[in-house]
Parts: C-alpha cells; structure tokens; sequence
C-alpha cells in the first residue's frame, strides 16, 4: 500500500448546509452532485473531498460518534503568508463558517487560525515557514 | 479560499501505536518525526498526512469527541481493480490493522473494503470506475 490519500469523506448531517457554505459561500465547483446523498469537489490533483449524506455513511462505514468535542481530525489549507491565512479566514468567516478562531502565531514556528464547516469540521488555515509546510503550496499561491 | 487540502491531520491518543503500524507495518516513509508529538507522511504531491498526539491537538484545537461509534470521516485509498483491493487490505491486516472488512460490491458501482488504524481512523480501499474514482489514481497503479 503506497502512502496516498484519494477521497477525504465527511459524514455531513445536512448536506444542503454543507453545499451552501462550500458550493455557495466559498464558490468550489462541484464535480459531482447527487443532491441529499453525495457532493464531491476536487481539492488536488488526484484528491477529492466527498460531503456524504451522515444516513449514507452510517449505513456503508457504521454509526457515527455523538456527543460534545470536536471530532478528531482537521483539514489545513496552507498559503505562502500570515497575511494570507488572515485573508481565508475573513472568506470563510463571509461564507457562513459558524465558528472562525482569528489567526495568530503558534509554537510550532507558523502563524494559523481556524474554522468550522456547517457540519463542524475543523479546517485550519495555515503559514508554515518550515520546508514540509512551504513543500504543500502551490507555485501561484507564492 | 482555493478549493485545496494541504495537510490531514489526525489526534491519536498513542504515537507510538500508529507509528507501528504506519511506518514499521506498512512501511511509509517519514518526513517529519518528533517522538511523542507529531509524525507526518507524505501522502500526494502537495499533501502530508499528519500524525498528532491527541494532547498536542487539544490543547491547540481543543477537546475531542468521546464515546462509541465511528468518527464520521474516512481515508480513501483508490487503486484500478478489485483485485487491488483486496491486495491492499491484506497488506493493511499484515501490517496489523485492528479492524479490516473485506472487499465487495456497493450499490454505487464500486468494490471496496475498510479498515482500521490503531487509532480508529477508518480507511476505505476502493476501486470506483466511474470518472471521478478513475481521475484520483495515479498512472503507475493502472
């Protein structure tokens, strides 16, 4: 098994909140639309992210876990500066995103903020000056 | 906000278990190694997977999720024939994957199968013929 990430799928309770915020607010193109079942938005070259109805995906993977906290897992969108994460976030905050944490610097040496989806998935948007941080970056993003 | 996933990163509670069986079980490479911190793998050209202690993501993102049942996001891992998939779930087994379920036919056309790491994460092995499963896997698989 060579180490590679094809699909990130989220278990969305409300898909049609998830398509405002994403399809709506931020503008990401649908590749595929099964309106109350599936979206699916291209997030890399061969990486997609699929918004899977939460009935759809309990029935195929298994019942999700209820209860306060957050689910164990972010996102991270990276740019190439600290002036850029303030500017996604302020995107996101324009989209909906119910919950946006203002950027600031981290210990770890970059400078980072964080939102919520609609179905409270964390994404992080980040500036990471270090080589494996500088290495995810597109070219036109610099 | 360009639709783009830089990093995927994971809480779990003990580095050393998905460390085993990542890196010794199933053999990928490390670039970044902090014992007892963090441990990150390249996962596509512009995407790292992250391996976070669960203390280093509370304290940074904030308190996780307890309980029964699944955390509601899965990996896919896309390759061009079932006979692929059942290839990779073996290797994920050997590599000492708690939980594995076999590969079969789903109602969206596929064949897949799932397993655990020693964290919970689940990861779906699939093979989908249809346009956008076929786009995510790298020519070197077909």
């Amino acid at each position: 098994m060579d180490p590679r990430i094809s699909f990130v799928t989220l278990a969305c309770p409300d898909l049609d909140a998830v398509r405002a915020f994403y399809v709506d607010g931020l503008g990401w193109p649908l590749e595929v639309d099964v309106p109350g079942e599936v979206l699916m938005i291209r997030v890399g070259e061969r990486l997609v992210l699929s918004l899977w109805s939460e009935a759809g995906f309990a029935a195929e993977v298994g019942p999700v876990r209820r209860g306060e906290g957050l689910v164990p897992m972010t996102l991270s969108h990276n740019v190439a500066s600290p002036a850029e994460v303030d500017a996604v976030l302020a995107e996101a905050r324009a989209a909906g995103a119910p919950t946006v944490e203002d950027g600031r610097a981290r210990e770890w040496g970059g400078y980072s903020g964080y939102f919520a989806d609609p179905a409270g998935f964390r994404w992080e948007v980040a500036h990471n000056p270090q080589e494996i941080g500088t290495s995810v970056v597109p070219p036109r993003s610099g």
